[in-house]
Parts: structure tokens; C-alpha cells; sequence
């Protein structure tokens, strides 16, 4: 366990995208400095962080640099390679931990981990072969969507079957790689809890948001979803149970369909998440801050919510409606300075206010 | 003119100590980066940004692979050296410009600029010699405070004389430096107004905040300010006359006392002012973008106010404060990162939201 860390302490962060950009300026705004780990001379968030190690997530030498000049290695995105992993926990603690990580990483761990927890997910099987596959579409039924276990993310990793003849040509796509079919759930909304726990075991939720997919990216979240008391106790519990199962510190996302039946745990992510970027505008606190103060050993902070806000990303060419975004009353712009928007990449965010209930 | 500068566009500010950082972190919000040029190599600003030129301001070589690097320069504090200025501005625009900085960095121009647009200052006489001060305490009146002309802040740089016996000791104070004698104001509270100026020529006021110094050191901002609605208007009107005449780019802070005759003003500074530092959880737009925005060319954002706040500093050990703030609901804190905490040293601050009006 770490010490509650100083004004002054260095936040090492694993990933220098958006998200690490947001976590390094958190970590200013509590007198931490950011130190970035990430391959790429261009990750956004080495512009706004003290140091950036450009080098390899198997550059040993780089790695133990890192380790060496920072107090605490936090992430940004859970596809860390295992030995990269295993390297720097000789050296500094990790948080979030390494267990949620693993089991994130790959997801037939993270639903059996759900279940186990008495969580619900979607109908699921393991696919490690074609017959797999056809015994999965026999039990699971069509359509159904084929995902790899690893790696997937933004859509990517991932196919839809409507029809058994689909089945051949999906599961090339594959190229071997385990897979997972899981079958199609009938829900109302997609919603997800952005909640914390701090290294005392203090959880805060975030109120739940309601999500809006296009070709597999968020693409808006509103808040507050159009869910019942009910079910934002339902979400918070929920989401409490989990964090709590994985003695968690920092912030996760947790993305749940709503149905007729209950909530289902669509997945999980150990960081920061795109659904939770509204609490930048939403809370005194935001999901960035929290997480720094969750892995630098302070207390939780305010995240009660005291705005109605609608989050809404700006992909590939939206970076075009910054300057008339940047008249509209209401709206704050986030960019992430990246430098070619390519068709699907996550280039910037608003958060437009739409009400403020008096308190 | 400067064109409007794109998202990835670099911003090029002088000075890095705090309000340099929460400039460097609003340019990143607006996809920005930014060069700091301080001379420090502790800077709080450089720890957030995509580069520091850690030279001297004299240094003409680091200057122009500063300005080179950049595509318009701004600045944190009004002393920049005047050589710097001529050598800088040959090389890129500089905003706000260079007529600003000059009236604010000789006590007497900036009162007689004032003067000239019809606005109120406090009585006050320049004093360049021994005699010039006794025909100034006759004609202004004990007591009265001898200021020198350049380079003062925080109370540094001032002296109050109760009594004509002091005027000697005083005197002596300014070891030969030009002076100015200020009469004291009977005013009933300090305000400020942060004001901002577009490169469009559109100006927009944020509501004034209620000032108390100690100790000659801003120690809390609170808004709303408890002024009437007419003394409300009469403060952006004047703020507004003061960036049309010096047709202005930027942020300025106006600090005015409030008096039986109406508004007096005490000083300008060309900057964004650490009385502003409420926008941070008032606004939209808070006065660091603001300010970004102008000098980028951006339309001005929106500086509505939605909350009431109170902005604390903390002050040299105010920042052993931290554990206890860190706990409380509704509190902001801002910390700068910087080393050492010695007496009268802004560490940081704090907003506290005291009540959220409906909208």
C-alpha cells in the first residue's frame, strides 16, 4: 500500500492518448507531476505532462527509467502487454491492480469473473475452433456477435453473425485467435457507471450515463439516463460489488445493457472511460481526479452530480464543427491535439450543459 | 492580425509560473500547445507544457528559437523586459500587445491613461526627488502610500506614510528609483472585473468578484461581489472603455475600489489576474481559455456565471490545508507544484461553490 503521496509526487501513466492527457492535467491540478510511457513521438499526452518516455513497452531499459522517476504507475489502457506488466511491479506499485487488468484483458476471464460475482452477462461461449463456433450458434442462436478475447476495442475485434452461412467467413476473420459469441441482448439502453474506490476502500459512484453507439463508438452520453431510481441503485451496487470483488483503486468503467430483466454487464474497463468524460462538466470533482487522488492515496472526492450534461464526441471530421461549436453557450471543447483525423479516431469531446438544478 | 490558429497550432508564453501553467493547460483544451519561456527551471508552467526555454530573458539566441517555434506569444506577468519585447515582437505577434504591457508597467502612464479615457484614480503625484515627495504629502495628504513606478506586486515595492516624520525613511526606501504618491481611498470594498477583448473587437466582462487583501496579498475572491446592479454595470462599462482604448487582445484585470463617488480604479493588469481564478468553477469558459481563445483569434467563449463562488489562495502554509480541503464537498483545489512553500508564496488555491442558481 502507498503512502498518501505528496504535492510534488511524480503519476507515472502507462499510454499517452486522450485519456492520458486528461489524467496528466488531474494530476497537475493536485501538484502532481506526469510522467507518459508511450511509444509514439506524437501521443497527446506528452504535451502536457513533465516527462515523456518514447521508447517500447519491451524496452526494459526505458521501462526501468520510467519506474525509477515516478511514485505510482497508473494507465490508460488495458492492453498492456503481461511482461511489461510484470516488469514494473518489481519496481512500483501498480494501481489500478494487476488483477483487474488480467481480467479485462480478456473476455471470457472478465465474464466468468462476473458471473461469478453473481453479475449477469450475455450469453456466452468460448470459441477456440470452427467446430466451437457451430456448436456456439447451435446453443447461443443467430444473430449472435463474434469477438476475439484479446485486444478488442472501438468496434474493432469483432463480427456479426445473422445467418449460419455466415459462420465460415467470420470465423476467418479470426485468424485463430480464441474468440467468444455472445448472443444478442434486448435492451432498453445502454448505460454506464463510471465508480471509484479509494486505497482506504471508500467506493463512489458516478450517477450512471446513457450511452449512444454508432459503428461501434460511444458517439454521445447523456446524463441522467432515462433509467429508473431503481435501476440507478441497481448500477451503483452493481458496480460496487465489482471494484469491491477486485480490492480496485482507481476508477473503472463499467458498461451495462438495461432490460426487461435486470441489468447486464456488457464489460468492464480498468481506467478511466469515454462515458465518464462528462463529469468534467458535471461534478466538482471529475473521473480524471478521482483517479489521481484514488491512486495517490487520497481520499474520493466530490462526484456528486449538479448538471444535466450531454457529452458528445468528436470523430474524424467533426474536428471541423469546432469553430462553430466554439459560439455555442454552454458547450466546453475538449481537443486531444492530435494531428490527423483519420475516419473513426476520437479527435476531441464537448460537454454541453443543458440544465443546472438549483442546490 | 493574427488568422485564427488551428487546433496543433503552438502558444508561446512568457513567464511560467502558475497562471502560465493554467494558460498551458487551457491551450491543451483547445488542442494547443504550448512553449513556456521562464527562466527557472522549477516553473510550475513547464511541467504542463510541450516545452520550456529555460534561459534568461536577455539571452536574444533562446528568445528566437522560442519565438521561431511558435505561432503568437502571450504572457503571464507585465515586467517583461523592454528590450525583450522589441526583440520578440519583430518575430511573431505578440498578444496582448505591446501598448498594454508599457501603461501597465509605469504606475504613472497607467494613471494618466486612465485619466485620459475619464476614468477615476486614487490622488497621486509622481515623485523623482526628496522634494517632489514633501510637495506631494502637502498637496495629497497624510496618509498616503509612495509606490515605485515599476516593478511592484503583491505589496512589494510600497510604503505607507502615516505621519510627515516618516517621509524621510520612506524616501530612502526607494533608493533613487522613480516613485509615485498615492492618496488613500475611502472605499467601501475592493472589486475586480476580469475583462476580455477579441481579436474582433468583441469585448465581454466576467461578473466583478469581492477582493480582500492581507498583508498587500489577494487572500480571497467572492462572487458574487456585494455591489448594487448599477455599480455591476458601471464596472464592465469602465472595463470595457479601458481594452477598446488600448484596442486590447486578451484577458485583463481591472481591480477597482468602490466608493460614496463611485468607481475609482487601482490598477490594471494585463493578464489574466489571480481574481479570475473563480471562472474556474463559474463559467463555461473560464478566464485561462478566455484569454487562449483571444490571442488565438477564437470567438470569446461563454463567460455567463453559473455558480456563487469564494476563491481562497493558499498561502505559503495554507498548503498543509490540503489533507483537510481534500475532503470537503464542493471544493476545487488548484495546486501550482512548486517546491517550496516560504512565507507570502501562492501554492495554490482553492473555489469553493457556496450555492448553484438554477437555470
Amino acid at each position: 500500500m502507498v503512502e498518501r503521496l505528496e504535492s510534488g509526487a511524480c503519476i507515472g501513466i502507462l499510454g499517452g492518448g486522450q485519456l492520458g492527457r486528461m489524467l496528466a492535467v488531474a494530476a497537475s491540478r493536485l501538484g502532481f507531476s506526469a510522467h507518459i510511457f508511450d511509444p509514439s513521438p506524437d501521443a497527446p499526452a506528452a504535451q502536457v505532462a513533465a516527462r515523456h518516455s518514447c521508447a517500447s513497452y519491451n524496452d526494459l531499459a526505458a521501462l526501468r527509467d520510467f519506474a525509477q522517476s515516478v511514485d505510482v504507475i497508473t494507465y490508460e489502457f488495458e492492453n498492456i502487454p503481461a511482461q511489461t506488466l510484470a516488469f514494473l511491479s518489481e519496481l512500483r506499485p501498480i494501481q489500478p491492480g494487476v488483477a483487474a487488468l488480467e481480467i479485462s484483458q480478456d473476455r471470457l476471464r472478465e465474464k466468468a469473473f462476473l458471473n461469478e460475482i453473481g453479475l449477469k452477462t450475455a450469453p456466452y461461449m468460448a470459441v477456440r475452433s470452427a467446430q466451437d463456433l457451430a456448436a456456439a450458434c447451435a446453443k447461443i442462436g443467430l444473430p449472435a456477435i463474434l469477438k476475439t478475447t484479446r485486444l478488442g476495442y472501438d468496434g474493432k475485434g469483432q463480427v456479426r453473425l445473422e445467418r449460419l452461412d455466415d459462420m465460415r467467413a467470420a470465423y476467418e476473420t479470426l485468424r485463430g485467435a480464441e474468440a467468444v459469441l455472445e448472443g444478442l441482448v434486448a435492451f432498453t439502453c445502454e448505460i454506464s457507471v463510471i465508480v471509484a474506490r479509494g486505497m482506504n476502500g471508500v467506493v463512489a459512484c458516478y450517477d450512471p450515463g446513457e450511452n449512444l453507439h454508432q459503428g461501434g463508438i460511444l458517439r454521445t452520453t447523456q446524463i441522467p439516463a432515462r433509467i429508473s431510481a431503481a435501476q440507478r441503485v441497481d448500477a451503483a451496487l452493481l458496480a460496487g460489488r465489482i471494484v469491491n470483488a477486485l480490492d480496485y483503486v482507481g476508477v473503472m468503467g463499467v458498461e451495462l445493457f438495461v432490460t426487461q430483466d435486470g441489468l447486464i454487464v456488457n464489460e468492464i474497463a480498468p481506467r478511466v472511460h469515454n462515458s465518464g468524460h462528462w463529469t468534467q462538466q458535471g461534478c466538482t470533482v471529475d473521473q480524471f481526479e478521482q483517479h489521481i487522488r484514488a491512486v495517490a492515496g487520497w481520499p474520493l472526492g466530490d462526484g456528486q452530480r449538479y448538471a444535466d450534461v450531454v457529452m458528445e464526441n468528436l470523430i474524424g471530421d467533426d474536428i471541423a464543427r469546432v469553430p462553430q461549436l466554439s459560439q455555442e453557450s454552454g458547450v466546453s471543447i475538449h481537443l486531444y491535439g492530435k494531428k490527423e483525423a483519420s475516419a473513426g479516431r476520437k479527435m476531441g469531446h464537448i460537454n454541453r450543459v443543458v440544465a443546472r438544478p438549483a442546490v
